[in-house]
Formats: C-alpha cells, sequence, structure tokens
C-alpha cells in the first residue's frame, strides 16, 4: 500500500514525482546547434569546455525538466484537479516564489533545515517558499482576510537528499485548496474529503483509502499512554514514519533514541495499529483510558459529527479513522488526513499511460501540404487564413520540400487532416482536403475550405 | 509611445506589470484568524511582534500577490496567448526555476548582476533562471535535440531596483515561442511576427506596431558609422535606450562616457531616427555608406524576404523596419523584434476593465439553500447530488443560516442559479429552482432538477 503524501490536496504532486523520471544527467561533448538563440547561448557554454573536459550540462540535483510528453500529461491532470476545485467554488491565487526569510522561520519544525535560502545579495534576507500554506496565511494576514475558499497551483523547493528520500523531488508542485475562516464544525473538512475522493476518482489511479485522524485524538492518546508533553513532538514524528518503516523500527526510535518507557510505547503501538470506519470511533469513545481525556473527546465528537457528513457525500466508504495517522507539520490543530493508493505505484502508472492512445504534444489539426516547386507563398497564403479561422495549422519550415516528407510528418505527429494545393488546384480555385489516416482525398472549393474542415473536426 | 519590452513572444510580460498594482506593504497589529492553518502559523508569526513592534508582514520587494481577481484577468491572457501557440504547434515545456549558477554566467552581459543566486547550503551552486531562453538552450544541449518549436510559460527572476526601472517586477511571468533548427530563412520569423500580431490583437490594448531590425545590418551601421568594434557592444546598449531616453542624452552618453567622436555619433543619429515599412529597406540597399558593409547587405536581403511573407499573412502595415531596436542581450545575432502600442498603458487597461461586466473570481453556477432550520442533512446530500453530475456548486458552511444571508450572498458573488429545498418542497418531491437575477421561481421535479440546471445552463 503505497502512501501519497497529502497535505490537503496534494495527493498528484506526490504522484507526479512517481509518473516522472529520476533527474537526468547527460554529459554533452559535441553540440551542433542552428536556432540564433540556442547558437549563441551554447557557443559561450561550449568554450570552457576545452578547459574543464568534464564539464556536464543538466538540470540540479534533484530536479528535472517536463519534456511535452510529460506536459502533456501534466496539463490533463491539472485541468482535471483545477476543474474539481473550480466545482467546489474556489478562487485561485497566486504569491511569489519567495518569501522574506523570516516568514518561514519557525513553521516547519526539523523540517526547516530543507529550506532554500537566497544568497545574501544586500536587500532583504529571503527564501523560497516550502509549501503553498504559509504563504497563504501570509496573504489572509497581510490583506486582513478572515474568511477565503482558494486554490493555489504552483511550485515548491525543498533540500530533501533525493537518495534518502527515495522518489522525492527537490522542486514540485503542489495544488492546495484551502477553506480559511469560522464555520460550523466539520462541514468545510467533509468537502474537502469529498473533493480529494473526486480527484482521485478522476485521476483513475486505482482504488484508494483517505487515512483521517484529528490531533487532539493523537495529543490525547500520547497524554493516556504516559508520554510527558514535552516529548509528544518528537513522537508524533516517530508515529509518523511508521509507513515508511515497520513498528519494531518506531518502537525501537521512541525507546532508544527518544527515551520513552518500553511499556509506554507498547501502549502506543496498541493504539496505532488500529483502524476502521465510524465504528472504531464509537469505540474509542468507550476506550477506559481515552475516554478519561478532554481533548481525544472532543477530536472523536467531531469525527463522528464528520462520519455524518461523508455518509450524506457517500463517500463514507473511502474513510478510514487511523490512529497511526500523524502528519509531520507544527501547524495542524484539528483534522488531518492523507490518502492511500491501495495498489502499486507501477500499476496506476501503467494504468494512466495504456488508458490513451500514443500520446500527441501538439494539437495541430491541419498540415498545409504541396507536391511542387516554388509554392510556398501559396502555402503562406493559405495557412495564414487557416490560422486567422482559429484552425491549428503547421506547415514545414521550407521552401521546396518533397511532398512524402510532408505526409509523413503528418502521420508521425498524428495531425488529421492535410490540405494539398498545386499547380491543377490553383487553376481550378479547389484546394485538396486529405484525411490523413485513411488517405482518402477530396477536392474542395477554395472559399469553402475553412467551413468544410470546421465541419470534419466537430464530427471527430 | 509606451515601449514594451519584448524578447520573441514576451510582450504580455509587460502589460501584465503595468495591469497589475505595485507591491504593498501593509503593516499588522492584530490579526484574528480562525482557520486551523492559519491561525498556528501566525500565531508563531504574531509573537515575535510583541518584541519588536515594527514587524512588517509583507511580500518581497518588488514582488506581487496576485488576487483573485487579478488571476481572472492573467487567466484570460494566458488561455489566449498559449490557445495562440497551440494554433502555431508548439510543444509545451518546463524547466527548474533554478539552474547551475555556471549555466546562466556569461550569457546576459551587463544585466548578469540582476541573476538571484541561491545561498551556499552545501552541493551544487545554483541561481534562479533570469529568462526562458539559456533552459531552453540547456534542454536542446542535454537532449541532443536539434530542432524543436516550443512554448514555455513561467515566471523569471530579476533583481531589478523598482524604484529605478518603473513598473518593473523582481518576480515576472515570461510567455517564450521558440523555433530551434535549421530552415529556409525567414519563415520561421515570420511565423513568429505572425503570433505577434494574433496576440496583440487578440489581447485588444489598441493599436500597436512591431520594430525589427537585424544584427547584422545593426553591425554594419556601426562600422560604417566609424565605431571601433571593440565599442560595438557598449554603443548598442546605448541605442537601445533611446526609448527611454531622448537621442541628445543618448548622444551625451556616447560621446562623454563611451568616449565616441561627436562626428560618429552624429552619423549614429542619422540612421537610428529612420524607421519605415519595406520601402526604408530598400532605400537602405541604395544608402551610399552601408551599401559597402557585407554584414549589413545580408541583412538587409533576409528584411526583404522577411516582408514578402510578412505581406503574404496580410501583417505587413503592422511591422516597422527601425535601424534604432537594439536589443541588450547578447545571443541575438539575426533579426530582432519589439511591440510598441500605440497609445498608452492607461488607456489600455481602462478598455481591458471596462469591456467585460464585474470580474467575478468564482465559476459557482448553482447555489444550495433553505428557507428552515435543521435542514443542514438534505442541503448536503443535495449539493452532492450536483457536484457529482459536474455542477460548480457552493453552499454556507452553517447549520442555520438565514434564507436572506443565502441569496444575498449569491447576488453578492454573481451565481445565477439557487435551488431551495424545504419541509414542503421535501413533501412533494420537489426542488424550487430560483433565477438570482430576476428572482423567478419554479417547482422542480427532484429527479428532473439536474437536467434542468444543464439546460438553463446550456442556454445561458
Amino acid at each position: 500500500m503505497p502512501p501519497l503524501g497529502l497535505l490537503h490536496m496534494r495527493a498528484w504532486a506526490s504522484l507526479f514525482s512517481r509518473l516522472l523520471r529520476p533527474p537526468g544527467v547527460v554529459c554533452i561533448r559535441e553540440v551542433h546547434f542552428h536556432s540564433q538563440v540556442s547558437e549563441a547561448v551554447l557557443t559561450s557554454q561550449l568554450k570552457p569546455q576545452h578547459e574543464k573536459s568534464n564539464f556536464i550540462i543538466k538540470t540540479p540535483k534533484g530536479t528535472r525538466d517536463l519534456s511535452p510528453q510529460q506536459m502533456v500529461v501534466r496539463e490533463k491532470i491539472l485541468d482535471m484537479v483545477i476543474g474539481c476545485f473550480k466545482r467546489h467554488g474556489a478562487k485561485r491565487l497566486d504569491t511569489p516564489a519567495f518569501e522574506l526569510k523570516e516568514m518561514l522561520t519557525e513553521k516547519y519544525g526539523e523540517d526547516s533545515g530543507l529550506i532554500y535560502d537566497l544568497k545574501d545579495q544586500g536587500g532583504e534576507l529571503l527564501s523560497l517558499r516550502y509549501d503553498l500554506t504559509v504563504p497563504f496565511a501570509r496573504y489572509l494576514a497581510m490583506n486582513k482576510v478572515k474568511k477565503m475558499k482558494r486554490y493555489h497551483v504552483g511550485k515548491v523547493w525543498r533540500r530533501e537528499s533525493p537518495t534518502i528520500v527515495q522518489g522525492r523531488y527537490r522542486e514540485f508542485c503542489q495544488c492546495d485548496f484551502d477553506i480559511a475562516g469560522q464555520f460550523d464544525p466539520m462541514i468545510p473538512d467533509a468537502e474537502c474529503l469529498k473533493i480529494m475522493c473526486e480527484i482521485l476518482s478522476g485521476l483513475q489511479l486505482g482504488d484508494f483509502l483517505i487515512k483521517v485522524n484529528d490531533r487532539r485524538i493523537l495529543d490525547g492518546m500520547l497524554a493516556v499512554c504516559g508520554v510527558p508533553e514535552s516529548k509528544f513532538h518528537a513522537i508524533c514524528s516517530s508515529i509518523d514514519k511508521l509507513d515508511k518503516i515497520s513498528w519494531n523500527d518506531v518502537r525501537h526510535e521512541m525507546v532508544a533514541k527518544k527515551g520513552l518507557a518500553p511499556e509506554v510505547a507498547d501502549r502506543i503501538g496498541d493504539y496505532i495499529q488500529c483502524h476502521g470506519g465510524v465504528s472504531l470511533v464509537e469505540e474509542m469513545f468507550q476506550d477506559s483510558r481515552l475516554s478519561q481525556n478532554k481533548q481525544a473527546i472532543e477530536g472523536l465528537g467531531d469525527l463522528k459529527l464528520l462520519f455524518e457528513y461523508l455518509t450524506l457525500f457517500g463517500i463514507a466508504e473511502k474513510i478510514s479513522f487511523d490512529l497511526s495517522l500523524a502528519r509531520g507539520l507544527d501547524y495542524y490543530t484539528g483534522v488531518i488526513y492523507e490518502a492511500v493508493l491501495l495498489q502499486t505505484p507501477a500499476q496506476a502508472e501503467e494504468s494512466l499511460n495504456t488508458s490513451g492512445q500514443k500520446i500527441r504534444t501538439t494539437e495541430t489539426q491541419v498540415f498545409v501540404a504541396t507536391p511542387q516547386k516554388n509554392f510556398l507563398h501559396e502555402r503562406l497564403k493559405l495557412i495564414s487564413e487557416l490560422w486567422d479561422a482559429g484552425i491549428k495549422a503547421e506547415l514545414l519550415y521550407k521552401n521546396n520540400p518533397k511532398l512524402l516528407t510532408q505526409l509523413h510528418y503528418c502521420e508521425h505527429t498524428g495531425i488529421p487532416l492535410a490540405v494539398i494545393i498545386g499547380e491543377q488546384e490553383l487553376k481550378e480555385g479547389v484546394i485538396k482536403l486529405r484525411s490523413v489516416a485513411s488517405r482518402e482525398e477530396v477536392a474542395i472549393k477554395r472559399e469553402n475550405l475553412v467551413a468544410e474542415i470546421q465541419k470534419r473536426l466537430s464530427e471527430s
């Protein structure tokens, strides 16, 4: 059961890092470039290569480019996610990539060491944002906004060690959906869980489960097990590792490294191996130790209400109350949740890849071709008409390309239609319209061409 | 005539900074927050405030948040721009926000001091990207790609001094469209200019002009005017300022600061005050001095061909051959271009603001309301049905909101439809569907509600 690191709606950020290849390192010894800009840029790049022969052209450690194929997948995912956020009435926000350094200080506990700082080049001290939550809180404070349902899609940066934390990138994209404000309890939380279900279903990654817990239940549990309050934080971060390492290893960390009595660790172990539906909530209400703790009772009360709403939304069976769910960051105080896929990422990845046809990286609808020499002017006039009619069109940037090369380009890139203009067509005032797949051609009057293309495109 | 700093398709980056407000500084003394996350985040933020009373919550100098209203404008613009890029068959690419520091070294001439470096926290030395061009060149080199038509939309960072360079932000978004590869001359360049025209027309910012020149003409002109080759670079950067300061000031800089003989400066002045259409190209071919320079003749030949293609695209009258156009960056070697608006930015901004109605920041189509107490469960069931049918819907997160509050929310946020459920409706198996604008209400059978809503939405 592969865990998906989720912070509100961030399931897909983790999905991405699985869908996409690890950072590549390619050593270039000789490069031929022809575009004006690339040539000039690389000339200066290649100069030092003669001196240092091991010069490497690569992306920074832990980062990657997204190729056109990967961008098609990403945009499909983002369209789906953003569509869902809009369906739930959220507004979109954007904030700068960096914040004042002091704005990020003391927000992330143990993880603060993973923040990228900018060099002091005079002026303010800055850091790259670590998540989209702190910038949102800063926006609310700065503009004195007390109530807001917003979504934010953007990159964040964390100096993780990719060799240690498998598959994590140092730059990745987060999709946050937050409802800030004071409301009657659990209604917004239930909507957030509904959104998670809609998105995870929409992504068609197979079966999933959303674990929920409450920080008050967690704290109450630690208290009744006999953990001193000064150690809550450290013990939570051990519990949080349970999806990565075994209970034995977590227990060892608690006892050997964090100084917990073995019997206290064992009591914790009994609780955090419990998970279930609303019936487990009821059971915990009856638990002899937990029912003595005011905080825990409050948390359990809210979870009971939450399950009531989840049932009305028809998603209760997707949700699992899980006492091991801790979530590392300091800023959680109430309900917390996290999604897990019930199949391996490899299977999920496969289903995403095989569900469609070969991925097209452009949306070009029509290719403008000619079988004859010296027809560039006619091709340019024709393609301009198509562009002006809003039709996505391409041609080869050659004065005299071969017809076969042009048709091959259409087949290779998946362009469905080709229009062909030659001496004969020009004389007769027609254009040949060719279906690339079937290779059928019909002659169409020039003045009817755009309408005919639009008709064909709307039918397909 | 306000200049738009353009690098290929970057007109809109500059447009943005005009459309949007300057960076805000708000000093918060007291903040009340209610969402779990915001509260926790701000608690730690507010702690030091008691000690340092001048603590300020703000975005870093030269950066800004984009509010929901601004995001609606930005997304409209981006949709238009990206739609155009797709119409021309471009693939989308993404690269990391930072690059190896040495990758950016020696690429930007005088502007290199504006690059943001990351702090050395161990490992590679990194810098935030300064544009999207160098990352594209790095991508091509790294993947040994020789031919690619790609677009890239993303933020770039420059340590400009906003007080000196009016209206420029330190973080802004660029939209790049590039055609890399070796092709027959001027066909891709003509398409780039066509794209600029389509985008600037599409943005409806009023009349515009695109200045074109060629680095070879520029260099040839400097040579025949008597500028020593060692000073080409410095003189180009002076010429580049002609859209910001007067010719007299530029001339003064050339003579006093850059050591040019006054008569050489005057000869340059004669040329760089020339601008016109293809007839000016012809005229320069006949120019007694310029026609002696091989480089200039090559550039003029290409411009002539370019104008031929621009005429076929129907955009020749939008293009002005302008010998003062220099473009600062080192990596240009051939044709260069830049767009200018022919009205003031204030007018352009106005036309964008008044063209539409009041800007809605959400797309919510239906609001779920009740006139009665204790109807939360029914509202939740109903809204869940709407969401599952793909309808954008909202409700208030309150157990017992007042009907007036609910209807007011619809009017305030521009939601066109409200569905109302109460005791009576529940008994009769109907829902009231209300048009928020006309306040007309009809009762509709519960089972027909989704279909009726979809019908109404498709009609509006």
